[in-house]
């Protein structure tokens, strides 16, 4: 089992800073300046061209995919890195429709990341006026579930409020009518225990920058199910998911399973600091990890409530139904939360008035959430937020 | 003008080697390790989720364009950076496609990058059985210009050859038929003058790690027309495309021009990297580029020639019709390339029978030919290629 009080040392976190922002953006951990120097300066440096055998650049999406695998419960070899998580949603859902060819209408929610549902949009567009995208309330996913369906397209866990659908339920609600299932899991990977396989989901798409560490910017990551990778068909046919990328032939064909998923040349950079946030987390206990989270954000969550009345839960608040973090509604809750991070405690914020908290034992410790809970309860309390530099939008929030 | 034996101080290269592969992956510049480790530690490692703004993140894919823009005849603000090659491909010919709906034909060459022919595969599958790649010899594209082509499409170097297309002729016989173009720059960014603007090029493509030297996986640029930049439609309509990215709305609305290009979150760690490598070209005369690079061709093929008769010269004579690279055939070409590696003369092999040589002024200078030309002389007078060690091959070449 992981010790999460040692893994703190494990992070390059500013003096006295809580972070509770890992969730969209984790922290720089210690080894991932040195690692990403290397590749720079002894592989690209030294190696040049050469790099792409000697350093196994190009070996890095499907091994670095496989480390990510563990966590999510998918098998070795059938995960790959690469591009974005909004190409990942595009790659899938293409894949996903094609083998429901007369099928034409998505299934997605509201609670679903913007992205997700603009690259739906763009796909099922270009795909002809007969498709369509039809996206209900997240409570509302189930009754909706019908044999229209080609594919059902949902974010596990809401990047807003931290609900958490019930994956291997939906699915098998899914499978029930003919639908195939492509899960999004940007708040999940790292943040709870997911089983890929025991959910029997079709395809899953996440991003490797919030929970997992690996840097702003990091590349995307994507699953195909077992019996689907071998007839999951590219739409993305990039020359590195070809079956012979280096024998330059004329025509597409595609490489064997999850290879097929790769595109274009990987990120070498930003997978050389993957490699060394993952090396941290092939030695954590997701179980483990899951009670932590939990014992945070139900003690915030105990705290904030009992002193401050104006913030309102916005997240389940049955553990179970939520992800690793805590959102609270509040009008004013942009300039709360530039106060906050004026005063140490990093969360953010998401339109309308969501005020988003991210717990991340690998980090954060149960004194975080005291201080944090201290920090709220002043700002709050002392009404600090009511100031205009705090109400002053930055382009980026 | 630049001072080209100047410019070679601010590269790393490794001792006594002659690097003939700058148009595969670009050498490592002097000042690259250091902006990229301030990236990671200082902004990253400090600024946290706060980097985006503070240290300007969010800016850098537009940045980073406009002074890519200047090296390809591109106004400001019509050029973007992001995702990969192959992704831009996609992205540039489904929106000139979208702006000739009535016509379902691209053309391009059996000279274009295979990836480039995949992604037009995919794309064109996916939008159904009437559309059709049609793909000729690159001699006979003018030919085939036609009122059925909705969308020519051509990398302008070839790959193999180094055989440069009439970007400014093919694309006005384009427009005499009204099919649009989009135009791959791969191996012409940084290597010859390009002139969009000039040529009335629709849709244009590039990559960064090849003669821009910004890295193994460095981001891809795309550029629109400026008179297209509000009507193309972004088939990957991610959210960072979208005209308010962090309104978080439900449906899509395309950003303003060249914007709307952008798709997931930008790969930071590139990008710094990226940034640190135009810092050299920013200072770069692209006409006096291009005569120094003529000059180390001329004279290598003169070299070549003179002491290796069993080398066939695949590239075109005239210099005016070649790009920055230098090719011959020669039938045990894989075996003869690694005999020079070993040697320290890198250039690489294309199958089936194609040796290249990357001329880059930037850090090859006449003396790197001389000697290139003698190591090469050597090995093939001496047959030393005619060893098993050089015969096996490796998984990239």
């Amino acid at each position: 089992m992981t010790d999460f009080t040692a893994t703190r040392a494990l992070f390059d976190l500013p003096e006295g800073l809580v972070y509770l922002d890992g969730n969209s953006l984790g922290p720089l951990p210690r080894a991932t300046a040195d690692r990403v120097a290397r590749t720079v300066t002894e592989e690209w440096g030294q190696m040049l061209i050469g790099g792409w055998n000697k350093a196994g650049w190009m070996a890095q999406p499907a091994a670095l995919g496989d480390r990510i695998g563990r966590l999510i419960g998918a098998p070795a070899g059938h995960v790959v890195v690469g591009d974005t998580l909004s190409i990942k949603v595009f790659q899938a859902l293409a894949a996903a429709l094609q083998m429901r060819p007369d099928r034409k209408v998505v299934l997605s929610d509201s609670g679903n990341f913007p992205s997700d549902l603009y690259m739906a949009e763009g796909l099922l567009g270009a795909l002809g006026p007969d498709y369509e995208l039809r996206v209900v309330a997240p409570e509302d996913v189930a009754a909706h579930i019908t044999d229209e369906i080609a594919v059902l397209m949902l974010t596990e866990v809401d990047y807003r409020t931290g609900r958490m659908h019930d994956m291997a339920a939906l699915t098998a609600q899914a499978h029930t009518v003919g639908a195939l299932t492509v899960w999004d899991l940007a708040h999940s990977a790292g943040a709870v225990p997911v089983d890929l396989i025991g959910a029997h989901a079709d395809f899953a798409v996440g991003c490797t920058y919030k929970y997992l560490n690996a840097g702003p910017g990091a590349p995307a990551f994507i699953y195909v199910a077992p019996q689907h990778a071998e007839m999951a068909r590219p739409i993305l046919s990039g020359w590195l998911g070809h079956a012979a990328p280096f024998a330059f032939e004329q025509a597409y064909r595609a490489g064997e399973g999850i290879a097929r998923m790769r595109c274009g040349t990987p990120p070498v950079i930003q997978l050389s600091a993957l490699g060394a946030a993952l090396d941290i987390w092939d030695t954590v206990d997701m179980s483990a990890l899951r009670a932590a989270s939990i014992d945070l954000s139900e003690a915030f969550i105990a705290g904030v409530e009992a002193a401050c009345p104006d913030l309102t839960l916005a997240s389940p608040r049955d553990p179970a139904q939520r992800g690793s973090q805590v959102s609270f509604r509040f009008d004013e809750g942009y300039a709360a939360m530039q106060a906050l991070i004026a005063r140490g405690v990093v969360g953010d914020f998401r339109a309308p008035d969501i005020m988003r908290f991210g717990f991340t034992p690998l980090y954060i410790g149960m004194e975080d959430v005291t201080r944090a809970v201290e920090i709220i309860a002043d700002v709050m309390q002392n009404r600090l937020w009511d100031r205009p530099e705090y109400k002053a939008r930055a382009a980026v929030t």
